[in-house]
């Protein structure tokens, strides 16, 4: 096992893992990197780690000024010192997953047959499973047998999900947030918008773009905008832009527009600057493929028989993406088998970006539970 | 005025205007044509005329095979012999939408300052009543002083509407279908995704396309596809195409596709060989600019001030695009001047889409509705 603090240009704390990695599809990675960040201190028994994991567009950066964007870190909110995912009291590691961006081994590495070009559309699809197992090489290298919790949203509550029903034994405790067990047909079809406008930019060139010393900016920023009007809802879309046109001229070109319009252009725009279009398409394709329940014989409740994994789900009422019907279908499988779980619904207009945002009962909710699991735990 | 059948490169049935059209932006057209085809008899009272108004992507072929697309009318489940809107006893009109590209002018027509070459982006933005007026030319033209009634869906049903606000005395009875009073947040940014899909694909050349030969045809279909899952519920969606993969090879490439995606890929490719990109354009900036209430000082009810049309308002239960809460404001804002209206929300998990396919309960309210007012306006 090699190891580096300085893998990728951008000098993310990484370690590679030798052995590689089998993947889902069959193929092997010879070796595979893990990008990752660490916050808080792990104590002598190594019993109070907490893995978060992040969803599509974030990275490990999850509590500190992201290197790349110069932002806050992507979850400040819920992780950090005196947070419900107190970095005083937990040890928390967040991973860029496998097939991203930000360092891990996933499209714009090295190809492994031809180090001197970047994978590219080469790069084997992988799966939320392939990523959990990635981030166990990691958890293992760290010295940890069992994770105190693994907490995520998103994407990240598909990995949480996949964490608990892969290895249930180094799970105390999960909370996938604002999850789904698999991805509808809607959420396909609007990550398929996506691909479609990425494959369609000429500067695409059919994934090998990289060759060609450019980007398919504008295709990613539809993309974004797409995937972007699906975190939010209609009440919270409105309340920031209404229909207050930009400036007076109202009906003087087709160039005028909805404010709306233009913050989304804005959006697009500020992401393509730090995400690899490469990786998009293949983070994207391991959410559609993701089916908890078609991976166990089609029933839900069989993926969870016999865990001992303490479980929170927390959905938002106003999240058209990923909606609270999803949840209360996990929360039923894990009544099913008998399993610990509390199930609470915030109340938000927020939409599925509502656990990204200020959500005071959803953070009492999250805090409360990892305390009353810590005390279960014997943690101090 | 100069009158054609044969006015457009394909042939279609128009009628030219050499008075022109004021445009609600301040320009002034000089000449409108107006394309349309009509169904049944006008009887000696020129009394029993339907006008159909057509939502955004279809045409004037509502009750017959499109001569472009070989496919059946669009409406025909509502319009023809025996049905709902009955053509052995009223006569119906349906108009090409003024800046469409199936013969009304728009920005495929030759321009007005260079006839060699179209119009393309400097056609002068339209709104949904400017489109009203091209076709109150045409029922003018037709010698129809007041049209028994006035029926659309969705961007039709906004017309629908513009009529009876600015035509009320020409419009006996009025169906909004599916409608809205103004264009959302949410529905904005929908349309804003395909709009920069459009303008991102290489072979849009600044809307100049038609010079270089060539169409925007990715660009254009990634729209198509937005907008197509926002015509259907999550329910049809699943129902459709749920999560079955194409082919068993399930994870061996990228290129695996849901059949959801393949759907939708079809489903953009066969509009491209038919619709103008920059008719796309002008057509959903008319439906974003659209808000009745806005135009009558921010009160609705306001629009309808002293009407003497009879209403039937239906919306769809599980249409997320213009939903029940718009129809029922509408109706509210209707109740509130004392007008004529039913309002009738039809149990349906077709989506927005339902007011195009076989919804029997919407069908007999369409039928009732007009049959009763046909009573009242004494047509036999």
């Amino acid at each position: 096992m090699d190891q580096s603090t300085a893998q990728s240009e951008t000098q993310h704390q990484s370690v590679t893992f030798s052995q590689g990695l089998a993947l889902d599809c069959g193929r092997h990675l010879r070796e595979v990197t893990v990008a990752y960040r660490t916050y808080g201190t792990l104590n002598a028994a190594k019993s109070n780690a907490i893995l978060v994991c992040h969803p599509l567009t974030c990275d490990q950066y999850v509590a500190e000024t992201n290197p790349e964007t110069g932002r806050p870190g992507w979850w400040e909110r819920a992780v950090g010192p005196g947070k419900p995912v107190d970095t005083d009291k937990y040890f928390v590691i967040c991973a860029n997953v496998l097939g991203g961006c930000m360092g891990s081994t996933g499209p714009r590495s090295p190809h492994e047959d031809d180090p001197l070009r970047p994978w590219g559309t080469d790069f084997p699809p992988v799966t939320i499973h392939d990523m959990v197992r990635a981030q166990k090489l990691l958890v293992e290298h760290l010295g940890i047998a069992r994770l105190f919790a693994v907490v995520g949203g998103s994407m990240g509550g598909m990995q949480t999900l996949s964490w608990a029903t892969q290895f249930p034994a180094m799970v105390f405790a999960a909370v996938p947030v604002a999850a789904a067990y698999y991805h509808s047909a809607q959420n396909i079809a609007f990550h398929e918008i996506g691909r479609q406008a990425i494959a369609a930019d000429p500067f695409f060139y059919g994934g090998r773009y990289w060759a060609e010393g450019v980007t398919p900016e504008r295709g990613l920023a539809v993309a974004r905008m797409t995937a972007h009007i699906t975190y939010v809802s209609e009440v919270a879309l409105t309340r920031k832009f209404g229909r207050k046109l930009q400036d007076a001229a109202e009906l003087s070109s087709l160039g005028d527009r909805f404010e709306v319009e233009s913050y989304l252009q804005y959006q697009g725009s500020s992401f393509v600057r730090r995400f690899d279009a490469n990786s998009y398409l293949t983070i994207t394709r391991a959410m559609d493929l993701f089916d908890l329940a078609a991976d166990y014989g089609g029933v839900l409740a069989n993926a969870f028989k016999g865990t001992k994994t303490r479980f929170l789900l927390v959905s938002f009422s106003s999240d058209w993406l990923f909606p609270t019907a999803q949840s209360r279908a996990i929360a039923r499988a894990l009544n099913h088998v008998a399993a610990n779980v509390s199930f609470v619904e915030v109340q938000s207009d927020k939409g599925h970006d509502a656990f990204l945002l200020e959500e005071p009962d959803f953070h009492r909710s999250l805090g409360g539970f990892l305390a009353g699991c810590a005390e279960h735990a014997g943690l101090k």
